[in-house]
């Protein structure tokens, strides 16, 4: 075995902390690989909610090391006839339903695979525990060096699902974006390019006007919401030791509207 | 050491995911044996819930390999008279106060143990904590190849505590049993095997009947709470994106009445 | 590489799990340095709620073996002028920033160090993510075993910020503590050592006084609070099955009076 050979598998889910699913799919795959490295990235993400764990992958990705495997299930229609699909980058592997999960990877993919060899999967596939019965043992062959292209079969990328909401619309003298994800201090994430900050002639919440802050959380004036670049190269809606959602009373897929210098 | 040894621990206890103790017991385990590989089976049973942490156990311990040590702790009894005890499966050892959290196991045990040997233990034993003061350094021993029957005394298997509502009662035409796990989406989880589903001719939770559902999630009609095979071979209660306990109002221990053809 | 290095990190935080934050610093750590082995010690530290991090700091760390490295990042006034420090203990490192996180360690440090060089860090830091940004990189370069003194630069330990509230007044007759913590099962626990219970004549919070319980959580009166020794070693109020801060409807900070025999 390739002791260079990278081993890390993230694993991206709506499947919660509370239900013993991720312990499983864990032992899946240590059981039958115990060198992997199994990372959690995301169990909350709110059940169902395709853009967010979209919105994480796209945070996330680029902090993995080459060669990382990636599962991603948040997948309200397991079971139909939707597709598995695995997603050939040029430094990791995307494993997930094509709902939309992979849309932030599509355009720059290598190669997009269907996984539909039963021969790779547990030997009784359920109807609703994909990442036990289908992406965890693909996943394993994967760490055991089986090449995607023996897993799966090749179909076109465009064939893929996509999501709306990733990418605001840019306009000359005006971005209108939105809220893709809320975080756990009630910070609010906008998918407009944290640059944009110094561009800025007015940026609104609904018909909220929003300053913008000086610096980081500590230069937020009190009690009040305003606009920072987040860790993430985005612009964010934050307070200072406070929730921006609970003072704005917003969600996720709110309209930001920002009019540029 | 063998290189192709089982280093699997797994835990599931009531301690949640909001304090240090789950993060204790694996330092305790990763400073003594640092091969150990560690998995979160689930921390999130209900606070002193055994029904639910048996339920979890039975479910997920088929996915682990040959070897795997698991450990369970929801023990509202512990520094009580209440024994520890150990089971020796075919295919794994479980760890567990006696009181009832193994009886899916007691049937099918090669044998039943007793932890009392106190220089296994921690130096010192708290009266509140077991986890980290028996039963991960015990666990710590296992995994450096000491043989349960060295540390530990055998009982009668028969001896231990077993806890009501694991099985339903089966009759000619009739099945009574009930929920025994809710999950985050709010699938209501019977003890009711999923091959019954096709000879149902009548399924009620409390007065209410409720519908077969053609598939899976993706197959359950928009608003209501149906019937299907759930991924871990029981009868589930479920809604499409939606909750099934929600839309029942419904909790774990309601009883479920089947009549078959 | 040393064989029997110890490769142990643990990470302490408010990020909670409902974002990829915790993944992402993993991935940072084990992209660089497979061998990690990371174990989640507390990510459900109230927000901003430095006291609670300090506090289950203070009870986790005699666990871990030494040569453990401990990131704590509770950090309201990341991106101010606020330095990262590091505490050079006899058995561990602790990687924090100098809020008061570290007041437990302070008095017994060997050595406290300011991170400063931004070399070790990843190479472009934002003003609101040091967990992933300067604390990983950090550590993987201990992991490596490039030394302290070399990452960082030495500062007078005495001047690092302190929080007050973790020890209580003592004095003839009388003990002043104050509720530090309170866990998933609603126990408060105090910074009251677990000794003096035998000395206890009387013990209030606020003007309730409570009753001594004979041993652990099985031995208290139903439906009361009472007073047991911790398995921390600190006086802890609880409840049999029940939460002892839903009945005496306190919060952390609350004051706790004994008087002594």
């Amino acid at each position: 075995m390739n002791d260079d050979a990278c081993r890390i598998v993230t694993l991206t889910t709506d499947f919660g902390q509370k239900d013993p699913y991720v312990g499983v799919v864990k032992g899946i795959i240590l059981s039958r690989f115990p060198q992997a490295q199994i990372i959690d990235l995301n169990h909350e993400i709110p059940p169902f909610d395709i853009l967010a764990a979209a919105w994480s992958l796209k945070i996330s990705i680029p902090y993995f090391k080459a060669g990382t495997i990636h599962i991603a299930v948040v997948d309200p229609r397991v079971g139909t006839s939707q597709r598995r699909i695995a997603l050939e980058m040029n430094e990791c592997i995307i494993l997930a339903p094509d709902n939309g999960l992979t849309t932030p990877f599509i355009a720059s993919a290598k190669k997009a695979y269907a996984l539909e060899k039963p021969q790779f999967f547990l030997s009784s596939v359920s109807k609703t525990f994909h990442a036990r019965d289908v992406f965890a043992p693909v996943a394993v062959r994967l760490l055991s060096g089986i090449a995607l292209r023996d897993l799966a079969v090749e179909v076109d990328k465009q064939s893929l699902t996509k999501v709306e909401g990733l990418e605001p619309t840019v306009e000359p003298g005006s971005i209108e974006g939105l809220i893709v994800y809320v975080d756990r201090y009630g910070n609010l994430i906008t998918n407009i390019c944290a640059e944009t900050k110094s561009q800025i002639k007015e940026i609104r919440i609904g018909s909220r006007k929003l300053k913008l802050a000086a610096g980081s959380y500590g230069t937020i004036d009190d009690g009040e919401a305003q606009v920072l670049c987040g860790s993430h190269g985005y612009l964010e809606i934050a307070a200072k030791e406070a929730s921006a959602q609970d003072l704005l009373q917003v969600k996720s897929g709110e309209k930001v509207f920002v009019t540029t210098v």
